[in-house]
């Protein structure tokens, strides 16, 4: 019997791509709050969501964050090049049965492993490489504070173009998290046929709203930010151009995966 | 309406990892045959596959591949980045109501395009990377005779560390093809499930046989080979060990992709 | 007695990073030629060489280039991770003496081991990522034909943002080289000082001229070209804009390298 | 008049790879001591420094450290990709006019830039990738804890091969550094000759003693230590085979670089 939570299945089962949940992450993040043209960002939400309303409408936020995963071995963070990632994530207001909640239309991250574990909770995932400014707690002209004036910068290429650039000057601690944010995603699993005749009949398509747990939070600090966005041949992200860019915000943060709430199954309803 | 064969799905539809059908591939592979453990290797198939049998029992074939990829557009291929690839191929040799066929315990690519245009066709895709010596043609001490004599060598990286070497030495042209080899090749596609209780419960779970069009194989040249394999904490490869090494190929090939047929659906049969 | 060509040097000389000469190189260039505004890279020419008159005043080309890499032991291309690379090189026209020959601002390289040997040549190398077309002699619509009416793609990434990209649709046979070319590159050798007070005092510092032997040029095509360069924050790329683009080439090269003429040594005159 | 402490030199400089010193460091060390055949590594000394006697005989010390750089202007660090990447550090005790000192005779970088600045020093900078697990300093089965019981994993891979392995257990704070230590590094500095005949002849050969300024260790702690080093084709490590595993160590690091001792200047010696 072949075993393994993904492809490649195999005896042991020790080769699958993404292990068996639970996943453990914790990391740090950097994001930046903007406003896009709210009709222009409409036409990235799938069935079942609608464009936010009000102060939220064409709110968005595009995080940076710097991965560690491991599973309930907790082995995994022993060997750095498997478990270590970053990712940029770009998150869009919206609402689902008039509840404030989240969207993703695009996101990229530099590593096998973390590609299959977000194409199972759907996750657009492509490869993409972030970069972001550390800070090692030294007093050193190499790093900024962590702490009030402290200045970070981040950025994403994709395909060997710059995508996005962002600086976060960081003022004080912050009382809120960005919005929008990871409290309540909503994403569509999508899996395609290949077979002749069938290929805009995907096997899987299904809104899911994203089930985290033991989610933590620490030191979330709050500042000015600025953010700039170039598009890509392979991308369209023309309608995201930050018509402003609010505030900035850097944190630190822990979870664990092993569900997710299937919501509509487009694919029961003739998509 | 959202757009795209795969996500991400966006209104154009011009950001899908993995674009519409058909897919064009040329390039240029070389390949080893070799003959492991007929028994250890069973283990590795799935249900509706059986072991080689005769003088195919415990065959193994490993591929190092070059890539060129486009869709009919054709522009892909202006932009080298996107479009080139390479990837190791472990094929075994199996059988299927009494034919000879091949099965693909692993394979490894370092793109994430071809990852997804991969995982679609049910190839275990990891990411590895492999080299290859190539010919330019001329005559020079940095470069192998693409004729007889020539010596090619080859190797594949996964997770930062080496798990194949191999070395050709072209002795005349080939009449026959490796074996096993791809004209009629079966993996198992493979989407699991997130959701609590459901980890063991795959959405998409299927035998499929490929079928590739518009196969051209040029100039195919056999000689001496060698091969070496070295297993992985994070691979299952022991089995695979070589036994003895056989011949050595180096070809060119061109193919198309847009079809696939579904052999057996395991999700219908309560796994 | 430590051994080695280049550091690290070692009991058995086997770890350096640039082994003694000869080195052996053959592969496949691409190149695009135009002209920029003359006087604005003038600025460029170091002490000793002169901006080209006439007809090549403002002349540039941009070589995009695919090498494997071998010593006498010929056993490095056997190991395709350590013997192939990719670069791109900007060289512009200018004079010495009187004769055409021609300068290198910049160049940029994939691999540790070539801008080792680079730097001992006076080759100004830093790390960039080059993407170039490939034609693997197949009748497929993922590549261009190596003949009259095939266009090739090539683009350089540095530093994670696109510098150059450049397409060329060959027409016939070319009867000439690109210019300005390889036939006689002179290039600054530099190696700077870290002692307090003498940053300005390089301990090497002189004007070379390349001396490749064993060159060969096999199946030159030449055709249209198109080629847009993009300045970048650490780079000093406006003065080489292209006012005007002129033909594109395609050529298979090889070449061997274990000479060099040293014209003038700058640190001998005080600067 | 050309500008620019190292290659390539242009009209602004801006483009050198090296920029002008002072150059500051901020960030991680993992390190662990062991202690190889004391007359095998005696063989890797240049002249000028002989092999540490009593305990220190045979001492050697691994680092793995994660950096950041800026210069002056301090603007580096807001752009992670120039200004961030890991090195592996073989220091091996040894003497000078009978004072404790260390001698490096490998080390691998990720990032030209850094190569380059290492060239300068005189050390033996090749290209390798290092991890090392890291600590958010949050609670998460996806990270060890800063403080005693956490366990650190560090890797190092050259030319796609495994060289490295260590685990690091924390103890306690600790009250001293590793040693072999960075108090007083002993390089070699040297820049071969490419003309023919001079091949032996460098340009520069000159053993030199690093100085850093301002620099800070915050935070070292001292625990248990794993470490295993494989031989590599391309290296001579087998010499520094672990007889004997000691102490490992965990530390901030901050420091300033924009000095050297030239101590012997080979080249006068006629070596």
């Amino acid at each position: 019997m072949l075993q393994g939570y993904s492809l490649p299945r195999t005896p042991d089962g020790r080769s699958s791509l993404a292990p068996r949940p639970p996943w453990h992450y914790t990391g740090e993040a950097l994001a930046v709050e903007f406003r896009a043209d709210a009709q222009a960002i409409a036409a990235y939400l799938p069935p079942g969501l609608t464009l936010a309303s009000g102060e939220r409408a064409g709110r968005c936020a595009l995080y940076f964050c710097d991965w560690q995963f491991a599973t309930d071995t907790g082995l995994e963070y022993l060997d750095p090049l498997s478990s270590q990632y970053r990712e940029t994530i770009l998150l869009m207001a919206c609402e689902r049965d008039g509840a404030n909640v989240s969207f993703c239309p695009y996101i990229w991250v530099d590593q096998d492993l973390a590609l299959m574990r977000g194409l199972i909770q759907g996750w657009p995932k492509q490869f993409g490489r972030t970069g972001m400014t550390r800070s090692y707690g030294m007093r050193s002209p190499a790093e900024p504070s962590a702490s009030a004036g402290g200045c970070f910068g981040a950025a994403l290429t994709f395909r060997e173009r710059r995508v996005a650039e962002a600086q976060i000057t960081l003022e004080c601690p912050s009382h809120r998290l960005p919005d929008p944010g990871f409290a309540s995603v909503f994403n569509v699993r999508h899996f395609p046929r290949l077979s002749a005749g069938r290929h805009d009949d995907p096997a899987v398509h299904e809104l899911v709203q994203l089930r985290a747990r033991d989610v933590s939070i620490e030191n979330p600090m709050i500042g000015h930010a600025s953010l700039t966005l170039f598009d890509h041949p392979g991308l369209e992200l023309a309608a995201f151009t930050p018509l402003s860019v609010d505030q900035g915000f850097r944190m630190s943060v822990s979870l664990t995966v092993d569900d997710l709430q299937v919501i509509e199954d487009y694919t029961a309803q003739g998509r």
